[in-house]
């Protein structure tokens, strides 16, 4: 059986993550989304919060699960067993620093492999940074995030 | 079942090629290997030897296969009924045209997926034309290339 | 009155093409697509044929025409006396040898300026040589290529 | 008639920001700069004084004519029925960001273009920040911003 | 005889800088590594703790001494008559923007050079802040490092 | 004494090698150019007739010497004792390469260096090849070749 690990910030989750992720779960047994905290960068949205929309958005992929991980992505993946990390690329400035991260990744933990997945078709530009700076000029978002949360993105974004 | 499958000229097949098998055959349930055949671009090496050399040197991975085909990449995996691509990468500039030719597959055959690896430590160097390249101004290759195969890569490149 | 060239092989026109010489007439009040021969490169397509299917192509464009040139772009730039290059980039790595281009048509021609236009959505993948390859093994190209000279591209191709 | 704009902080205009604005103005009828303001970003001038400083400098260029929007670009290129948008890229890794901002624009505003001019000859360095970055530390900085309005800028900065 | 400068934050020394200052002790007569304070940016480490460790790092190597600089790295140059900077690159990314730099440092000092070199195999990811990353999240960092002043480094950042 | 090997093709030399070599030999004591001779790829310049070009272009730096060498860059630099490779760069992609071959050359000859220098200002375009290709169509090239040795180019180039 394989699995792959989709780790990230996901604040919140966009309709290109949502790409990756569907992707993912076509390609592999079992897929793990990772929100991961960084407990110097403060989001928008509470860890709990990014973790809620994923489940909501990933409620149709019955493959894929949600977790949360305070620590580093070598650490997860030991404590899990886990081998395989997959990453959305959008560019090759992107390609560069996931190709070091990956290098410091196996040095941490021995056979960890980072897989990279090129941004769909006209999904390079879609990060959670561009949705949020769609939203902060009062431009309209609906179109780049998941239906099944976006009720609760708005709400929380309009706060 | 997961499986992927990893194309390419192997003229001749090096350690930067295993290296790129071996780690997707621990990734992957089912690793199919292609020798892509150009009519138009004749290599060192017959299509028949390449596929010798690889099963030589893939002798060891149960779940590896060898296979040939002469045509587009895209009307293979959609023959085959294969889904996912595994192409190993070695720069920035690479990425670029893997990314270009990604896009153009999945023009040719929707939902055909590219994987990016990015190459082990120390061996973005190692390509087919790199070690032809060494071995053409009398180089030793044999720690470049597998030790399975190396006597019939060695006799065949004096010639 | 605003002025651009759109220069290449164009061997031969193909969607990417039209798409970029569309997007440049409705930016510029009058666009010159130069078939630039190169004495040393032969194409599949004779320099004529290049221009009669350009020609066919652009035929519903009405601030565009077409013209041959045996020489330095810079050359042509003089001596028609225009100032304005526009060239369409699919990567970073086109970016890079764009900006070498430019910089050594600056010295022949100073006053000479080079715009970029990246491809568009989707439409990084689609050069000549790509359709070409596709076209190579069979593949059909009907839909990358200009409905109004398709039956004069496969007629010639089939050859 | 054709006509561009060349959004930008302006923060402040330097003899980089002024060559684009002069190439600009050689290839297109109308130029308008807009000087973006971003509420949640504080520049080291205001937009008012970014504004002033750009008309000074630009006083000589019958056909450019300076604005200001606070809002996303793309709604500013629908209200003013503007098309193309030039912006002035410096290296590859620019051209990536660029690419990636322009296929945005084109979502929010369907028709929209983006036009990239590469840096010109030894312009590459130019930037607002390397030259705050200069002045920050005592170096002189006469030689990178406009005469027209040099007096101005260094007053202010000295503060 | 020969010198070059390595300037740089060292906040704190790891083995990546170590071996960007071996390697140039090797092919250089002389080397001088100078911590650039920026009065703005506060380090984790004062500029005092950085000069003393890597002072600890490089007393085996007879060629190198360790300097501070507050200011421009061109007025570094000119004030102490050196001419060549060596600057470690490990990415197509950072290459452009040590180009950029460089070119910039040309103008300010006419005649100073700045020349690359890529990472050492497998050191690529080995950045201070990648150090700090790992020790912020409990890791150990004891290998990525400098020995001869490990203590003082670990000391530090656990309070 | 430090010492810094320039290998390359110098089919022809131009003003672009003029300016590294000049800018190395500021640096280091001594500088060795090396033509390397390919004997599958024929230049326009026999390997003679290129060192005689560059002898007469050197002939002021009095601590650059020019040699030929007929094999691998890795067994020159051990064959006479020499460390540290020059290479000149002038774009990301190019960086990309080089690095490739730093990490080869690494790896056959372990100690060996390569270091990176970004072409002078404006020169980023000055290669043999397009030297060659302005030749072809006519232009004139005199700005770009030494003038100690420009006759002889143009008359070898004429033939």
């Amino acid at each position: 059986m394989s699995s792959c690990v989709i780790p990230g910030s996901f604040d919140p989750v966009t309709n290109g993550h949502m790409d990756l992720i569907r992707r993912a779960s076509g390609m592999f047994d079992r897929v793990t989304v990772v929100v991961m905290v960084n407990i110097r960068k403060r989001g928008v949205f509470t860890p709990e919060e990014r973790m809620d929309l994923l489940r909501a958005a990933c409620a149709g992929e019955t493959n894929v699960r949600v977790e949360r991980w305070d620590g580093l992505l070598s650490d997860y993946m030991r404590d899990k067993q886990e081998k395989t990390v997959l990453r959305g690329v959008r560019s090759a400035a992107e390609y560069d620093s996931e190709m070091i991260a990956a290098q410091a990744n196996r040095l941490l933990y021995p056979g960890m492999e980072t897989l990279l997945l090129p941004a769909g078709e006209g999904q390079a530009w879609l990060s959670a940074s561009a949705v949020k700076e769609i939203a902060a000029f009062g431009g309209d978002i609906r179109a780049y995030i998941p239906q099944a949360c976006a009720e609760e993105i708005l709400a929380r974004m309009s706060k």
